[in-house]
């Protein structure tokens, strides 16, 4: 109920508050037998750390990963995969000042109003800290996804009016913006740097795509694939906005621009002449590529004066001093990548319940 | 598994298929005590109704619902609430003749991927019918949100290059594409009618909103309320972008345009200056009024001739006639808003759960 | 959470009350291609049927299932499977004079007491009719598990003092006891009537057994087979107790004369040269027959004057005249087989998720 | 899926294996504002703890727990509660030599044939030490429930032949078999000390109460408050039968025998005079006390020779040496206590669900 738990049948369940003694996660229903490489587990986490460049928040964490059940001789068992962080580099005293205070775009108010008190250290649950047990999970769900040939990559496509022109995705993991248009990676550096000086941030927008996606994934009801992704991303903290293919350009589109006629591919295989779809009809993957953008908003912790009320209701001014990230995105990329390998994961299994000869 | 159920605390099941004996679903979650209005739910189905207008599907259907459970004496009894539909204008004829063919944009090619076969007569499940369910039980989720205060909308608000630029809430029941704007409705019509001669479909936004909705609503992590409405809105057929408050125009904003301040509103209650927003901040309402605009694409049934391939994959040419709409907008509506009664009569009857003193 | 679906991957939902319209049910989670016979689900339907023999209630209902939806030319699409029986001989008169009062033994006071009001005609939703949903959806679970050589069995084992001493499963359907001992059969139909003459009613134990369930189905923590075994027969009006294997004989037991020395079997398998553990060890089954026994108490509804109270607390005399059974045991006998079936079909499917090469 | 999840609105995940490197849980769905006592939780593992006496096993385990997050300040946060448990007594050199061998009665090897192969380090997952999860949830769950005058006990109530026939409460933690009749406690202790010198091990019976619970709690249908009690039960290793109120015993009675009048109590509320019902009808708690027995097989691990298979099916000799119980049945009674807690939490909360005006 209370909704720390992701998924059907591949389900993690994350914990932990950005000051507390840890952060981790359970992974249940990881079908025995995966090789489970804590390197890589680790090598994702190094992804979405903090530290890492200019561009992101300066509080240091190793957040070195533990394993502590689940895996045996370095494969998955069957049993629940519990994996956890422990939080080196807390400083709650950072938020002594402001911890009656409400900071304006973040989940001070709104948790009050629902519990009746929170963890002020950090933003407690809200923090991004809660986003290690999702790469870990997502980690081990790329790990399945690779064993059938199926690999999500993410990347940051535009800050502000900057956008991405040219894809080359090896360029992606090269520059501090995990942008794959090294120019326009550059300016968009240029221009965080700008925010942070002028103590303000930027939005911008997120590509992801999933590729060996087979045709069949994805349920024709509620959980059609673009609502369990959907649904996944606008889990993600920030996230405003998600759209498949062409998106809100469809509302420019008719029938017979947008349709995607299917045609036979050489190996014998059908698919669609072009992928205006995005890779999902019907709530059900097509094999062609699944293509999605999600917006991010300026993050909310800005250290301009800013007008807000205290607990009582009484206006008072906030400064956000601490170390905060000028913009998401390069963090948010193998974020959004280890949502929708957790999404893709749980299809794939559900899948084999489709039909009565699997 | 097969997700044919959505919700945690107040479930909807939906069953039935297009050219099946009847449609139905099952409500489950309802707390006693609601008085339940037969005749406001056939109000709803009659909005979703086909054969309404000229811009919609020619079937004509009677959608008259029967609650065969879960209500006595007028008010729900805690008990699952069962709706049905007779289908009593079905032509699974009409299909015959491609039922061998997969109509481009349609989840013919992908329901056989999955399932190895599939109910060809009118899109089986995947039809639009398929919806009398949710919007029933969207019905019976409004009646528990008003209890409370609650009350969702919805409007068309863009269909091609046209926009709304008035909202006038009283215009909407009152013209045939459910928008705000006369005069821009007006040129809707003659759009889709243009859009119908020249055997094509068309695309467009629908906007909706949730009002009196109290700050506390949302789990903070996976379930976040917009995680759940994203999730709701995608799982409608022919949805390929969702945003809230400000949506993709956040990759233009910075931390300090778009926060919201905070202040105290003139009943005392803590409330914020702007809404960008949305109504909710970090996965949980604020109070404000909720704000979300969905993209669906043009229908993918049309009766221009189209190339595809049949199910061992050789290329066709093929025509869809039969009855079918050439924009989903105006029946859109009822639906979008069913879908969002729904998350929030879940997460109103959640919030019953967040505190030890409830 | 209101708990009208039981199962987790082969779902089934029951709907209706006692003099409702109808009472049905929704099978989700049936995988596409199993063939469904409807004679078959209506030979299930039959068996649990009243006003079959004079050991049951004399209510007169055909129980006609009517399937609408989710099977196409004979054989199950994937989709929900939603049937439905009209019950066409309610007489909620029969309650009108006993409806301020709370029968013992029946849910008429825990009913106020949870909902603050009722469906007060013929127990509503507590009465046995809603088995009618279990046997639907459990014939459609037995025709599953028979494609794959799994099927079960149940019989009246005890009424009383009298048990069955020998175990004949040709006669059980022979007699109006379901008793697998013709002799012991008679004097149980001799007992009942004296029962009903005596304005009273039995209580007794049913045995259940399910052979051909391969090894390795059940998981090992909380859903042990054993355990949703155990839910399901507990979820059955009427059971107080349920055992498997020696059951509550292991309080006199050793380690050394409990636990079943594995051997190999002549076809190479492993199997155990004995059973006490009666198929499942560690929650998962063995391959061995699962063997369960299930107490049913006496039926609360007897004609003999009994004391109460009404919904205000005042003693009151209550004699609880209409149709009703002497002695559950011959109808618990399909309703006890339908609910082992749905859990094995259920552990029959998620088993597919166990390993990464399925 | 995989069941390792606990509970629908009061959750408890368990992960861990004995001879891994921790132990843990998350309880998520606790709501916010429960004082949270680690104190009690480390008294409540304590219970449960091995090497406490002579009737259990020698393995030394501190069992200390550490608190990870969803708590602040000492109380519940609504955010999911993880705790941990580190092994430090492991010794999977023990299991070395019979790594190949199925022990009988034991997972060995329902394990192997569910996912291929196993942790066969000390049982693994199914070691009892997974239990440790269940009673450090179950610690927070009788927090929850003393808060509304809710408490749980339970006893061993009989061992072999030798039955408790005087029920002195203060007497339970007062004998290392738990057992309410201190005479009868100390020849109980004779007996295992007896079973121990011949290499075998002894069955029992414990008894499970619950006090205070209001009238309402349980739902209807599939979860009944005893279906989810039972299953609670029936996953607690070793378990092989549930019994309510009379048990197995109404085989034996009549409608009028067992049937409990109702009455009004003289604080003005409704009772029963009696209580065969053991507390619960048609699912739902009346406010009598809840009262259950649960049978519990010999441990299974015995140091005498067994008779069993390799995993190639090779018949072997095997004897269990290592640090084993020749009676669960006192570690039991504080299981059995959590699982109870467990039930009636979420049972608790998912009344708040039931009524429109809750």
């Amino acid at each position: 109920m209370p909704g720390n738990t992701f998924g059907q049948v591949f389900r993690l369940t994350t914990w932990g508050e950005s000051h507390g003694p840890a952060v981790g996660c359970v992974v249940d229903g990881c079908p025995a037998g995966i090789e489970i490489s804590e390197a890589f587990i680790q090598r994702e986490l190094d992804r979405r750390r903090v530290g890492q460049s200019r561009v992101t928040s300066a509080r240091q964490e190793p957040d070195q990963v533990q394993i502590l059940s689940g895996v045996f001789e370095g494969r998955s068992t069957g049993a629940p995969i519990s994996m956890l962080v422990f939080n080196t580099d807390a400083k709650p005293g950072h938020y002594d000042t402001i911890k009656h205070l409400y900071r304006p775009g973040h989940a001070d108010y709104t948790w009050d109003a629902k519990y009746g008190f929170r963890d002020w250290r950090g933003g407690g649950r809200s923090s991004a800290r809660e986003t290690i047990g999702r790469v870990a999970g997502g980690a081990i769900a790329k790990l399945l996804l690779a064993r059938y040939g199926i690999s999500v990559i993410a990347w940051t496509s535009q800050l502000g009016d900057l956008k991405a022109e040219v894809i080359d995705e090896s360029e992606i993991e090269r520059n501090i913006m995990r942008c794959p248009d090294a120019r326009v990676a550059a300016l968009m550096v240029e221009r965080v740097e700008q925010a942070r000086r002028s103590l303000d941030s930027l939005g911008g927008v997120v590509e992801v795509r999933a590729r060996g996606v087979p045709p069949g994934l994805g349920e024709p009801v509620f959980d059609k694939l673009q609502a369990d992704i959907g649904k996944a991303m606008f889990s993600i903290p920030a996230i405003k906005g998600v759209e498949f293919g062409e998106g809100f350009g469809v509302a420019y589109m008719t029938g017979s621009t947008h349709n995607d006629p299917f045609v036979r591919r050489d190996d014998g295989t059908i698919g669609t002449a072009s992928n205006h779809h995005g890779g999902i009809l019907g709530g059900i993957s097509t094999g062609e590529e699944i293509v999605l953008r999600i917006a991010a908003k300026p993050p909310a912790s800005i250290a301009r004066p800013q007008h807000t009320v205290d607990r009582a209701g009484n206006p008072a001014a906030i400064e956000i001093h601490g170390r905060h990230d000028p913009t998401v995105l390069p963090r948010l990329v193998p974020i959004a990548e280890a949502m929708l390998a957790l999404v893709l994961a749980d299809h794939l299994l559900r899948q084999r319940l489709a039909r009565v000869d699997a």
